[in-house]
């Protein structure tokens, strides 16, 4: 690729950049640690949802970065849509650009494009660089000049720009100047400290870009709660290139998310940045980056959050029955989400038909059924049982209501359950866990005994032990994610007791899709244990099993 | 009180209303379930915060709203600071305000402000009131009339304003006139479905207040990820009452965050809208209300975010270590927070000496234990450790390195562990768990066993069973909290195995204060005794406690 070629899938072309820095910025944010595979998995989502640039470390100093760079150059990373970018500072003070070791990294990378960070604070100048302001205009000249001179593509990210601009306006500017008359493309004026508000944002940019004419780029930390606006606004002045993380990642209160950003930019702002199709990969582009950094997904993110069109008060519900369009900002659909209804204690019988119909259930025909799904519900959620986030166990619980199964729990399982017991030993260090489990299977009694990296791992093994000889599909479900929560007594509504309870989320897939069930027991193993038998009769469900309810 | 009384601490007296609908709106979010009591305690965190106004519920509709007024009444609730205001509806279509059940339940709840919702988009009026604009100014009317005469100050909530305006401006304006003609206080601008922008937020809210002259509240909603920077740019345009929620809490991506607004209008705007002493409460509250709304408190939330002052990068640690102003936006101490280095796999030294002097530890003469613990520090957390939210284990080991105990494992352990044992049993629906422990404590060999209400549980108490003939003051010190996360391989640094590792946070109290250890495995149960034990050994530290270490 040349060093100057344009992103091939980008729809407006150069006109407008969408650079992403989740594997340097982002990579900042407490708790996050990304391996080489994870950042080439992450350049392979981004570079497939398109966005132009994608910055994929800092060579030379960091060694995972400097290995992402050489395996991306070696044929690991293809991209379709992005140019890779090498992040990196300028050369020291008193050497030349060639002769830094830093500066001949970002070379080495082989990335076509390289952001030199340069400070534009005289204070930041003065107090941390310790130098003068012409030595680090210098230092920013001559950095640019030996890239661009090599056939790099240079943009310049101007740190600490708006508190420098307030500062002392005449150094930030010269900054800036030192970089585009050496060649920089584009002046990225950064908010590195976060302070900012949107109306100054855009005075700024407007104020900067008419006193310069330079092409400007905007990189906005979310110290305020307003990088997102922030970055909406700078563009919104004339900024041509946003700098984003996704899912916001980054340092202290983190960077502009870039789900938000570009669903602003296109929903808002009618700015097509994603090329044809991508815009509904959002919501899922989102949830696997987050998957890959480890951190659970913002249920509550603007337009890709599982619950960014959830709806609870049994007012609105009704009136969305109505019409749906008049209670969200935007077709959920287009971003690859969707409306949810949360079914809770404060929903109406409006909610469960309408999460009904949304699992595909008729309720609507059946108010004896509605009732006791609301009955249900209600005193489960006051024991502290939660439906909103476990579609699964809620499904259970409808078609119990409606298919009249006489189990007092209201569950649908294939099985009656004797008994369980899991042992942990650890014994000088080595830890083993057992668990044995007795079933009547079809009217068979069946005893499994297995072991595991855990007591829940345990128990689901023997669980599926004992049934796989009649349900041999069960082979292809496993468990893939399960979430623990104490609920403190005083969470727990109106229930009070001495002791707290535990909530245990299961997520189990079978490959071709996943589900969610919910267990609540004071005993986090039986809790578990409630998730993990709902899950299964949800398997049985899926496959089409006779999900026939034998005695309890 | 008088119901037209300004509340008493509000610095701005009624020229500003900080407004909070943490009770009502914020009781929207997917998994808030408050009861009575939560509600009352919430409130007493808000008032001594000092806001100006609290939005306590929606009596008569909600039977938790009507206990929680009545109780307030009966002298459960004294605000210092705050007034307390009843949501309600206008009076349905065809009555009159005084024959409505759902007005009289607005004055009997004796909250002397009443915020009334009233539709404002014609579209809203016609298609889900199903009447016509001068019918639905009507009922504003009446309403407002109605409890103005009965002494209530009232305040209008505009629903869907910024949409109904852009669709029908004169249909908008007449809602509000009606209102405000009645008798109304404040017109609330509510961006119901969170779709707006803040330059036309700012735009709409001066156009407004030109054309009517009224006072102007704002209330956002959060679709854009922009509800704190439109919330801003509204008072910025002259609204002078803002309606928020703690921590941002509402439906789908949540409400206007009230710690950010106030963080913004305190330290951006100049405006002084806390009493004297309260805006350092800030984190402390935010922190409160998490806890009593049952949501894990949000790390990254700006100003009050356990890490919205943690710096990461290696580089930055350096430079703070010389001038720390120049890289935080305010100082953190302000809201009651405080900076915090993390000590994570990409920090280096200067992070680990920083992050010592923050615990109390010089390490600074130390370069021996220096380089010890940050080579621990990159091998743990390079096999799913994270030691960012776990300072005592930090401690533990930082102490370690400087104590040079000789153990392998580099804790500080005042005892030996020669084994464990949990059995969880289930028969029948009865659930038993036992543990068992065998230590060397003091020399002496010591055998434990407790019944737990899970395996941690019983671990816990087993552990200190043992402990405590030896060390009494074990006694005070209670497990508080713990969290459970399951790491998948992929997430895990470059350690890839077939199994998933689990990490568990323990918090612990001893009454005077609280600490947070961890433990890594792949079993729950022997990350969860990692993560006892250094909270016993820290518990030791605390106490003073000679935390001689004795043969692993």
């Amino acid at each position: 690729m040349s060093p100057r070629t344009v992103p091939a899938g980008t729809p407006l072309g150069d006109d407008f950049h969408v650079y992403d820095t989740t594997l340097r910025d982002g990579a900042q944010r407490e708790g996050v640690s990304y391996s080489v595979a994870d950042k080439l998995a992450v350049a392979r989502h981004l570079d497939a949802l398109g966005v132009g640039y994608i910055e994929g470390g800092w060579p030379g100093a960091m060694p995972k970065d400097t290995e992402f760079f050489a395996r991306a150059a070696a044929g690991e990373l293809e991209l379709r849509h992005a140019a890779l970018v090498a992040f990196g500072a300028t050369r020291k003070a008193g050497t030349t650009a060639a002769d830094d070791p830093q500066v001949r990294a970002l070379l080495d990378s082989q990335a076509p494009v390289v952001t030199l960070v340069a400070k534009s604070d005289r204070r930041h100048i003065e107090r941390a660089l310790r130098t003068d302001v012409a030595e680090n205009c210098a230092m920013v000249a001559d950095t640019v000049a030996f890239l661009t001179n090599e056939g790099r593509r240079v943009f310049l990210d101007a740190e600490h720009f708006f508190d420098g601009f307030r500062f002392d306006p005449d150094t930030a500017l010269r900054v800036l100047d030192a970089a585009v008359t050496a060649g920089a493309d584009v002046a990225v004026l950064c908010d590195t400290n976060g302070g900012m508000l949107p109306l100054g944002i855009a005075e700024t940019v407007a104020q900067v870009k008419d006193r310069t004419g330079f092409r400007l780029g905007i990189h906005c930390q979310d110290d305020t709660g307003c990088a997102v606006a922030n970055s909406v606004a700078a563009v919104q002045a004339g900024a041509t290139h946003v700098q984003l993380t996704a899912n916001g990642y980054g340092e202290r209160a983190g960077n502009a998310d870039l789900f938000a950003v570009v669903g602003n930019l296109v929903t808002k702002l009618n700015m097509p940045v994603l090329p044809d199709g991508a815009f509904s990969e959002m919501t899922r582009t989102s949830h696997a980056l987050a998957e890959i950094a480890n951190i659970a997904p913002d249920t509550h993110q603007a337009y890709v959050g599982v619950a960014a069109f959830a709806h609870k008060a049994g007012l609105h519900a009704s009136a969305i029955k109505v019409d749906p369009e008049l209670y969200n900002h935007m077709d959920p659909v287009d971003v690859g989400n969707g409306q949810r209804v949360l079914v809770t204690e404060m929903a109406g019988r409006a909610s469960v038909e309408l999460k009904g119909a949304e699992l595909g259930l008729d309720l609507a025909g059946r108010p004896d059924a509605v009732s006791s799904v609301v009955a249900t519900v209600k005193e489960r959620e006051s024991q502290g049982w939660s439906f909103e986030a476990a579609d699964a166990s809620l499904e259970l619980l409808m078609r119990a209501a409606l298919n009249d199964t006489g189990l007092d729990d209201g569950t649908v399982l294939p099985f009656a359950i004797e008994s369980y017991r899991v042992l942990i030993e650890n014994r000088g260090g080595e830890v083993v866990t057992e668990a044995t489990v007795k079933l009547v299977v079809d009217g068979e009694r069946t005893i499994a005994t297995c072991e595991g990296n855990g007591p829940v791992n345990a128990l689901d093994a023997a669980l599926r032990a004992a049934l796989s000889p009649s349900r041999p599909w069960l082979a292809d479900v496993e468990l893939s994610d399960f979430k623990v929560r104490l609920l403190a007594p005083q969470g727990a509504g109106e229930t009070r007791g001495t002791d707290a309870v535990t909530r245990v989320l299961v997520e189990s897939t079978d490959g071709a899709g996943s589900w969610t069930t919910v267990g609540v027991h004071g005993n986090v193993v039986e809790a578990s244990w409630l998730a993990l038998v709902d899950a299964v009769a949800y398997a049985g469900l899926r496959e089409g099993a006779p999900v026939a309810a034998t005695a309890g």
